[in-house]
């Protein structure tokens, strides 16, 4: 009998331990920290209401870890910049009383909900309070003035308008009308982010009732430069999504993709079909994505975006390789989307300060001549190149990242090339009268072989240059690349010559000139 | 030695606990259920004939689960719509025989085989003996007719024609030739669906020896609306893969997207780079595509295409969000997929049925005007927008869906608007006679400008809007959406004001005009 | 005190089993071999110096196995083809040193390093040290060859100088610059591999300080018919990823898509939207990728590129349903690749020896005739379509596999034809004067015209019949096939026509025709 028992003792203890393991395996570390009572008012009604909401929190960090908690990790492991929070924070989970409450009152977005005042969007403002150097760094990125760069910049309007605009077919003639707030929402701001403003208030039914909410527009939105009604820039979710907040996804590469697919910025396609997006694809399954810092070589065996762009990297000795930056060009000596052609990167997130030599709102003048005094000089750019090489020479030697670079440094010159011919096919278009541009205060961007022109550097230069970069050559050939760049430059002087032959033509025969376009 | 032996047995009882725990949780719970000894006989063979098939059957749900066992599940998690089968079939698992031996003499593909009777195609009437309620959904699917309504519909039967047709050039002129049957089953209806038929009896060497089969065209097909030897319509395996017919893969975006990648249904590619796609992609890997109901947060913290369009989803609760429906337009007020511009959706899923204004077989008229009679009305697009705006809510606060379906409700109507702005060009052409369309009693899509004119509406209309409603704003503005839209709209109001001006020229020196056009 | 002692060693047993179960399950069986001193003094600095490296090869079959042990395999579950290797390498793992300094002093490549001779690039006479059968097949495969069948045939020479030479527009005109190395390595011989030559020494400076390298051109790559330092030709890294080696990545669909993804040869893209490919997708994650043979139906319940083209395969008995090739021909009785017409396999992997009937380096002629002698016989054909068929049987019956097969030879004959009959648009604008090609001694490439008739069958021929071959119709239709090839027939048809009514005009006016092209 005591035998029976204390083997059974055994027995229990073993199979507890084997369970204990096996659940701590799976669910991650226990934590002490507890939710706040205002963040479990929350939850009582949202588990019902918005059941996907608070399902995905709980599966967070932020659900498990209070800010004090997550100040004590060792340097290398944090997660927070910041050093301290205020007091009734530090102690709880991170839930969401402790965001949609933070300073509400700061927010033109903030009401009176079951009791509590609470904004609806919460906004780099916020988040700077556990992760202060992450928001200013972003600050710093391009990304973060998504909006402001595109809305503010006259040429870039025109741009927009020149896709975004209606266009219709009455007595015989193409017109065009604005576009909207709500086109452009669903457009190009989609990615680089709305204006989002507190129009007034609007009673909506619920599943607990009528109730008041504050009526936005520009909302919902989530791209990279928003506008948030506390006045703050950017946002944060465009990466670390909602509400689960899992640096796993910021580190995958489909979470870059949302924006960088398309054929101006095709990041994720090159990606694809490179070694280092087959390297993910094939075995990323077995790597580790959630670590901190992350170690080259035991955690992942290939790069994803984040590797070279963002990440805080060590070696398998704890050695930094490179810290982490959310300005990421902190790693980046060039810009190679062409506006219209590769160039330095301009030194102030803000690009609508730039002025051109001939005083164009461009980081590159029509002719290829950059703005220099508005982009990073070369000494800057050696800095950033040599970070960026640094995460190269985890696994590559110095004579691969050298033969490398030079191949690449080659293709930003020759696409910026073969975008200099087609502009200077334009010119010769716009100074003969065939297509009318910005001398005749004319959009450039709206007559067809305008439009060839400008696919030409947003799309094939652009995207031969990510290939390059990248080394993923499959798509910088046919799929969008080279071959269209050397098609698109033949089509262009082919309209060009026709229609200079048919106007001599039509000289010598006494013809008018075709009427003019005044329509897009 | 007593001791030992019970210490030895002690050990081996928590190692039998602990391997048998380890293969449950591998291989799903054991069941009682028995192959039915026809089922057996047919594996005999074909484990070495088609080791493929027997191996994936063997690893799904029919292989370990009697309907008798299915029927007994609480409502909720129940897999299968009827109360009951067949005596014969209720007690053993779902097997080759089970399935291929149903009713064969009511399938003229049915055979003698090996001392069977049995027929080849297994069709929505045989799966519809456990899974009726689907199988009536499904038919009233407009994918369950996706064969009657294309090769039904005078109208698409020439733009299939226009699409697969031979073209040839002869003494200096371009011909064309009809497609046949072989090509259309390549092309077009590899999706759709083909029509099988037997043709006859063949002899063929099997590894067994020479054995005589039903001779069949239209066929390998599994395409959706496909017409069955049995006289059945549709092909429940589109979706649910032979032979493990596993949820998770009908769960899964992939298999959407054997046919709704192109441009002209990107769904794949919009979900690709939304929000939704991104969470699936990197998250995914930890969500579980298995149970029944499906748990939204819990099983998932992301939507597929089957979340919002197909299952049964419930909240932590039990309670029910959505029933599962094989009828997908349930949830959809709206048919994007424009014909040519979006509308409610049909009433019926037979769309042979409908009639414009003008006497068209299509939902909307050349000049967008709805054929209203033949769609639902106002009701019952709010009835199908809540049911789906209740998908949306199990993540999403009220502003942030009314918001969404504002953007979405204005996209509609502007890509509307882009498409007959073509269209009014189109009519232009062909009142002039600068192009010949159905008033001349030829096809309105065979020549370069028509077929510009449906690039307008069936690439980058449908595209702009299935960004919008899934919001994967990267897709539908350069890769194939507004800036398309736009260039094609400038580009064929070119052609026209150029045609026009050589008409006017000739007409001014006498020239007769070029020849008609006779020709594809 | 005794039994409790023997209890506790009891349970530290029980543990230790199962830890161990745990762990071996995890890492893979334990081995005896070890780590040459050579290799360990390589890893000495190198764990710093470029970790991802040594972290990578550690998990690497080669850091676990010793030559010795991988021959004593059983004859079906041999990764290695040679029957023993040199006494000094067979009884360690297959390290850093064992490969980078294997007869280093037959590399042009080789240096004093730390003071080892070694050579940089690892080559294919390199790797068949141990695999030698692979090595063999693999010359005989057209992808070896890669480099030279594109740099030796002046006709694709033309093509790429098309693609890749610089255009300028000066004085009014468009001129063209020929391509250069660096191009090239960026462009075509990314995946067709460089020439990698030796250019001398150079010094670099390194973590060791500074250090003298052998400076290559051509390098970086890992082109599949690279032209390595020993004289050697291909690159097995190009699939077998450096340097894990690991044989799931190699059977994993991303590999082959590094290359295979672009509108010429769209494989991966026609595998994504094939069942296959779902199958892949959605189940993949539960497949077995390291099993060597490949079990059909217990390791995988659906086909990667390796499993129908190199992939040795047994059913569950273990009966040999394809032996494994890495002549991947072997199994493919058609290249669909056209140039410009789908055509029998060449029977030589060196294709530059081939003359076409009118003495064009090409396997077909312009007008479609095949380059017979140079090309397998139907006899030949016959072997190894049985052979590919022979891997669909796993899982498919003989009808499907027949219904399959005819719909396919039947897409090869149309999309021969709708090439062909480009191919005759573009003679008769030659032989009018149109254009300029080859009988004015003039690239056929380099025209708009001629662009659009290689898209005919570089692209969207390719594209049919790719989607045919391997069921990805939705490819095929309208992202980049049917719907392409007949709208761009059509198109070339209205140049054709535009061209020779306005010659016409011309001629009846006395009017000079227009200028020739002399430029690209």
């Amino acid at each position: 009998m005591i035998l029976g028992r204390c083997l059974g003792s055994v027995a229990r203890t073993l199979m507890c331990s084997i369970l204990s393991w096996c659940v701590t395996a799976h669910s991650g570390a226990a934590t002490a920290a507890s939710i706040s009572p205002d963040s479990e008012a929350c939850i009582e009604c949202h588990v019902t209401v918005t059941p996907g909401v608070v399902a995905d929190w709980e599966k967070s960090r932020h659900a498990r870890v209070s800010p004090q908690e997550a100040f004590q990790k060792p340097t290398l492991e944090l997660r927070v910049s910041a050093e301290q929070v205020p007091e009734r924070l530090a102690k709880t989970t991170v839930g969401c009383a402790e965001c949609h409450t933070l300073d509400s009152e700061k927010h033109a977005d903030h009401f009176e909900h079951q009791g509590y005042t609470i904004h609806l969007i919460v906004t780099p403002r916020d988040c700077s309070t556990c992760h202060p150097a992450e928001a200013d760094q972003y600050s710093n990125n391009l990304m973060s003035h998504g909006y402001v760069n595109l809305v503010n910049n006259p040429l870039f309007q025109d741009l927009m308008e020149s896709i975004n605009g209606g266009r219709h077919f009455e007595e015989g003639r193409l017109t065009s009308s604005p576009s909207d707030a709500l086109t452009q929402a669903d457009s190009c701001l989609f990615c680089h982010g709305t204006r989002v403003e507190v129009k007034g208030k609007v009673m909506r039914e619920t599943d607990m009732g009528p109730m008041e909410f504050p009526d936005l527009s520009g909302w919902p939105n989530q791209g990279v430069g928003r506008i948030n009604p506390d006045g703050s820039q950017a946002s944060c979710t465009s990466c670390h999504t909602r509400h689960q907040f899992a640096i796993e996804m910021a580190r995958k590469p489909a979470t870059c993709s949302e924006c960088h697919k398309g054929p101006d910025v095709p990041a994720s396609k090159v990606f694809e079909v490179s070694k280092h997006g087959n390297l993910y694809e094939s075995m990323g399954g077995a790597w580790n994505f959630t670590t901190v810092p992350w170690t080259v070589g035991k955690d992942i065996t290939g790069p994803t975006c984040a590797t070279c762009h963002v990440s805080l990297l060590v070696n398998s000795e704890g050695t930094i390789i490179a810290p982490r930056t959310h300005q990421m060009n902190d790693r980046l000596p060039w810009r190679l989307f062409g506006l219209p052609y590769a160039h330095a990167h301009p030194k102030s997130p803000d690009t609508t300060v730039i002025k051109s030599a001939s005083s164009l709102p461009l980081p590159t003048d029509l002719d290829g001549t950059p703005s220099s005094s508005f982009l990073i000089d070369a000494e800057e750019q050696s800095v950033r190149q040599r970070t960026l090489q640094g995460v190269c020479a985890s696994c590559h030697a110095t004579g691969w990242i050298q033969g490398h670079w030079d191949r690449f440094l080659h293709t930003i010159q020759t696409t910026n090339e073969m975008t200099l011919t087609t502009t200077r096919i334009l010119f010769t278009a716009w100074d003969k009268g065939l297509a009318r541009g910005p001398a005749q205060k004319e959009s450039p961007f709206d007559e067809s072989i305008e439009k060839k022109w400008v696919e030409q550097w947003l799309f094939y230069a652009n995207s031969v240059r990510f290939s390059s970069a990248m080394c993923g050559a499959d798509y910088g050939v046919f799929e969008n690349g080279r071959w269209n760049l050397s098609k698109n430059t033949r089509e262009m002087a082919d309209w060009l010559e026709a229609r200079m032959a048919r106007e001599e033509k039509d000289k010598s025969t006494g013809k008018d000139k075709p009427p003019g376009k005044g329509k897009r």
